[in-house]
């Protein structure tokens, strides 16, 4: 079978899912008694458990980051690109633990996972998240791993806020911390595009009040519209006028009876959106786009990120990309600024890509792959 | 009465309906019979009608430019920071006139008005509107005051659009042209913003298809998403963050039961969406922004900007806003080196702005109000 993969591939991977009786006391005050969790490895963790390695998911992603379900799948896993034998993450050196978050909608539980207490799907009721209740639930995972401390803690976006919460919840489990496209707390704009998102999935009529499992409707239109949002804001505009620009459907413009949909990026845009809508969550998204508004690193720190940043004992490797203005170079900036200002260990790369945010999942980026590369082959996992 | 009002104000105005039965043929291919146009004017034409300024509005604009309806209005006209006594567009000066576009719902001929074909409102069967049509429309009304030749066209953003095809389709009656914040041709991400916008209105179950009115029903949900769109992508990052940052509307993020609007930024979005929703049409918010995607200036002149600028005859001001990235100033010095290119009369400042788009609507700021000044204020108007 693994004749079917590239050699850098993983191969066939298979989820496992761990269940968590002890009860998890989250951030919002309100308490989840069990959990699961759905969870893929790659590669072999050695005897001395020091070469782990937790990547932590952003808003729309899960558990499936490298490799394979079926021989036969069309596409790999959302990282697979940087994740495998030989690749920056290299599964020759290191046990890479990837995650559903708990609130996820791929098989962790999350709101549509039934309630105990109900017999019902959460939906709506499911508690609101915070990034520390995934850190305290990751936690608990490295436990069941027999895992003292990671070797890294890596994440994109929402994935880099809880690679920075690790390092400052978790000092001592952490030896590196890698945080790519991501910031200590969102931008008013950024927080105004979530909510315009949320707006748009809420209102929909099939929304429900969040309870539309229990009335057999699904508020699809409404994520479409959310996910088109956010597609937008995840691409650079010189990165979709590359690839659209102003190409019509047909040519020209219709006359007579207008034909609705002609410019590429409009058919382009409604196919991203729909096609989501049918398989993620919208109680999920909701849930994600809150914990990203809500992340605010330095607010319990007197709001000095430096003050922060002293509790950290990691060393850290911080990433952002030229054109990326969701998650803008600033906002990385910031962050170094507060490391250096804590007198923490930080390398610090603005990679020039024309992807917008999302050139953090984008393949074949040559100074991309090679700082990753260099930074994971120094890391110590013989200690 | 005038007692009442500040004395750069043009005071109390009244709007003029003017009604017009000769069939005007559009750029789709299809005919509006007939149609009203819904008019203000502040100033005196001068006897040799000279000193004629018609200033075209943007997406959610209409005739109410300045001055006031009643002596108790809250507000002034969308414009009146710069249009009066003593002001850039100086009444004492100037004779100004302001419409609402066909296609409008502020009394001019649109989606909401009856169709006397059907009997009932065009509503979604209102024609498509392009950019020219509005420009031979306006023509007409030009004709009905025996104005010859404006002594400028001035607009912002789509406003901007319609003065830069007025160069071009009526050369000898534009003498000098004002484009502010706009476009020869919009990019692929506001296509795609405007794309999602009009996917919120369209997908509320409220819409029918745009037949709501006969339905009784108001796509109010949609059409307050796609305003919370618009209004986030008129406001520059920063401007926003410095507005609302992320303060919180509690002083503390809610314990328990989560309060789902707790951001300063989120009340204020919504507020302006709801608003909005309940003033403007939504068909009317669908075929402005689809007039916006479609206009492309030099599309029937091969592509090249400057052919198309040879038509003009006029003298031009292009103006810019630093923080404006829906327009951003990038778009205007394309419209520039065409019409150095087409060896035209052009004046261009970029001027530095926090507001982002909606920075040539914002009064006091000194740079813009001395450039607008400046500019008309050179203006003849006695040849």
């Amino acid at each position: 079978m693994p004749d079917n993969f590239a050699q850098d591939s993983v191969g066939l991977v298979t989820p496992q899912t761990f269940h968590f009786d002890e009860p998890l006391i989250l951030a919002c005050g309100r308490t989840l008694q069990s959990y699961d969790l759905i969870v893929e490895t790659y590669g072999e963790l050695n005897p001395q458990k020091t070469n782990a390695v937790l990547i932590c998911h952003a808003l729309s992603g899960h558990h499936h980051a490298a490799g394979f379900h079926h021989a036969d799948d069309k596409k790999p896993g959302w990282w697979d690109a940087y994740i495998g034998p030989g690749k920056p993450l290299d599964t020759n050196k290191f046990f890479i633990v990837s995650l559903n978050n708990l609130g996820g909608c791929h098989g962790s539980t999350g709101p549509t996972s039934i309630d105990p207490d109900s017999g019902k799907p959460y939906g709506a009721n499911f508690p609101n998240l915070r990034v520390r209740d995934w850190v305290h639930s990751q936690a608990r995972l490295m436990e069941r791993f027999g895992i003292k401390q990671w070797a890294a803690v890596v994440g994109g976006s929402l994935g880099g806020m809880q690679a920075m919460r690790w390092s400052l919840e978790y000092p001592d489990r952490v030896r590196h911390c890698v945080v790519i496209a991501s910031a200590m707390k969102l931008t008013a704009q950024n927080i105004a595009f979530n909510e315009t998102a949320r707006r748009a999935i809420m209102t929909d009529h099939n929304y429900n009040d969040g309870d539309y499992l229990q009335h057999q409707t699904l508020p699809q239109e409404g994520l479409s519209i959310a996910r088109m949002i956010g597609h937008i804001t995840y691409l650079s505009d010189d990165g979709m006028g590359q690839k659209f620009g102003r190409e019509l459907r047909s040519g020209s413009f219709a006359q007579g009876i207008e034909e609705p949909v002609e410019f590429q990026i409009q058919s382009y845009l409604r196919y991203q959106g729909e096609n989501f809508s049918k398989s993620f969550d919208a109680n999920t998204y909701i849930l994600m786009t809150r914990a990203l508004d809500y992340f605010d690193l330095a607010r319990e720190y007197n709001d000095d990120a430096a003050q922060a940043f002293r509790q950290a004992q990691s060393k850290f490797l911080v990433i952002s990309f030229t054109s990326d203005w969701r998650f803008a170079p600033e906002r990385s900036r910031e962050i170094i600024n507060a490391l250096m200002k804590a007198d923490r260990d930080v390398v610090y790369a603005e990679i020039e890509s024309p992807y917008g945010h999302d050139a953090f999942l984008v393949p074949q980026q040559v100074r991309y792959w090679d700082l990753l590369t260099t930074y994971m082959q120094k890391i110590e996992v013989s200690c």
